[in-house]
């Protein structure tokens, strides 16, 4: 039997999901922007979607884009406040040392075009220093751009002090919560953000689908041209069922969240207990801050890609630090911005257990990482 | 019984798409990027998917990008081209006056940034003269854009001789077929384009699937930042449902295409026959050179808007102009560029039959267009 404990890469589609998605992807395959009944069916299920993200999300509704994913919701938040800024002379971005590739590259891309990029450090367990935050902002910051939960170590950010800081200085404030949405609560109004991005295939819902909250001050500049759809702000026919599947995998997953999250909570305590019995493991991260379904540690010593490959031909699934990062053999960034040596960084493996998992599985990944790193060393 | 002849703006998925989609939104619904067999299983998928789409594109493997949408291929292709042309101090783009909004939106932002646009006329038939584009072809023009066949009258642009002029001149070409691809043939070598777009609901397959075609030798730069997905081009967990489903739907299309397109080319020609025998009527657009499935007339004196409502009450939908213009009031700018009046453009319907649909159905199709032109006028 195998063992999925990789949910940070991405998720099963739920049930729930497939099934609000199955009608739009037979019969009801109307274009949204098309007036006859075909359309107004597919326009309807559109605004039900954004009806439901939005209440979710503390939002309102016209606050709500959809789009094909958290790195379209992360470029195109990034490139409103910064073309803002821009016509504005405020040509300052502030981020952290480990945002998402999303995040960095497009504010590389940015440093390129005159941009000045600040990049704060974090602490050993992740966490940016707000006051960091409210030292660094100038006249000319355009955005400041940190985090809700890290992606490697699933740290949290306090994006609410962030945000405060940010909204007493009249600077835009954009939080990737692509892994948190869906998992801890996630309100628009609380963070006090400008932008939010989410995507639905980390929370059970379809690959594809993007969530773009954009605060309705907030400039929204296209990055994807042509049609009028999202009310000017992403053109191209929407895709409808992959819409209607992040609204009911949302929805659900606000439902259940208080109980997966203790529940996944105690799945990771207990992981981490175990592998914390291991002669020389580290845990990355916050041992108390970070998502309840997140686990990094490093085994020095030891190839964490090795390590990942042992476990999968054991039948278990987990990662080396991002899914998006796995191609890569240089130690990861976040693990280094968090003060882990190149060795213990190439050490880390990261498990993403989540509801859908069970204690025994939890004992089985224990021992079964026990076993091959023995074999590994 | 339902008649959809609007199949240019939107597809029903087939079922051989849906079926080959069906897994990936299933258990094998690993992320691409992870390296255990989850993602392995999926990246395989991607790879084959990717195998399809080259060899039915007439292009090689490297050459094929996974994306959102048509939208989303054709502003990368432009801003692909763009960037690469500033970078070398050219800023002139040619283009024409009826290409869809996706093209010719990308171009107003950059006309914004310091590019010069020259869009040219079509002439009543709604055909770029090549000998136009030749002789506005400059030192420094960085690209041209031609459609292949357009979205609302469904003429055929005469791309391969375009490309011809464009390779000669040395400047990248980009055509958009997406009202083209799996309807007739649209081949990379044969057209001699740099870009082509093509989005995979408009030939059965899923919506959120776009394809751009860029030749090896074409720059390609990101609009989506993040991870190296699509060999670094296009950031974002690839939607493999979606690209397995592209690649099905394209693979039964062009299985299909021969048979198709004359089966659908005698309903075209069978309802232009009936629709022409209503006294005023107008056919817009050439009368060969056009897409099998596409049919586009005026009837002067008539809302369009209202003949396709009265349509829809009776069980047949079609649309006025392309879906992505449908909310506006204006007159078709596709129809006032082939020389129709205000008056025609907005009597304007169109129709646009495939091979689900039967002569029983166009005959149905002609007489209730008779019967409601008589209760509208």
């Amino acid at each position: 039997m195998e063992i999925y404990a990789d949910n940070g890469a991405t998720t099963r589609l739920s049930s729930a999901a497939l099934d609000a998605m199955l009608p739009f992807l037979k019969d009801d395959f109307g274009n949204p922007s098309s007036i006859h009944s075909f359309g107004i069916k597919a326009a309807d299920a559109i605004s039900r979607a954004r009806r439901t993200v939005a209440g979710r999300l503390g939002a309102r509704e016209d606050e709500i884009y959809f789009n094909s994913g958290g790195s379209e919701s992360i470029t195109q938040a990034i490139t409103s406040a910064a073309e803002y800024g821009a016509e504005h002379g405020k040509r300052h971005i502030i981020t952290t040392a480990i945002e998402h590739h999303a995040v960095l590259n497009a504010l590389k891309r940015l440093g390129r075009s005159g941009f000045v990029i600040t990049v704060l450090p974090v602490g050993t367990d992740g966490t940016v220093d707000p006051d960091s935050v409210r030292d660094t902002i100038r006249d000319d910051t355009a955005l400041v751009s940190v985090m809700f939960a890290n992606n490697e170590i699933g740290t949290f950010q306090p994006v609410r002090e962030i945000g405060r800081i940010c909204r007493e200085r009249g600077v835009l404030f954009h939080t990737d919560a692509v892994q948190a949405t869906g998992h801890v609560p996630v309100n628009a109004g609380d963070i006090g953000a400008d932008y939010i991005s989410a995507s639905a295939h980390k929370f059970h819902g379809p690959k594809g689908a993007g969530i773009l909250f954009a605060r309705r001050e907030a400039p929204v500049s296209e990055i994807i041209f042509g049609g009028p759809q999202e009310r000017g702000a992403r053109a191209g026919t929407e895709n409808v069922p992959a819409v209607v599947g992040a609204a009911a995998a949302l929805e659900e997953a606000c439902e259940t969240m208080d109980e997966n999250f203790r529940y996944v909570t105690s799945l990771r305590e207990k992981l981490i207990d175990g592998l914390l019995e291991i002669p020389g493991t580290i845990l990355n991260g916050s041992r108390q801050k970070r998502l309840p379904g997140n686990v990094n540690v490093s085994f020095p010593g030891i190839n964490g890609e090795s390590l990942v490959i042992l476990l999968d031909m054991k039948g278990i699934k987990v990662s080396t630090g991002s899914a998006c990062n796995s191609v890569s053999t240089e130690p990861s960034y976040v693990l280094t911005a968090i003060g882990r040596s190149t060795d213990e960084a190439l050490g880390s493996v990261r498990f993403t257990p989540d509801e859908g998992n069970t204690p025994e599985e939890i004992d089985r990944i224990i021992y079964t990482v026990k076993d091959s790193l023995d074999k590994l060393r």
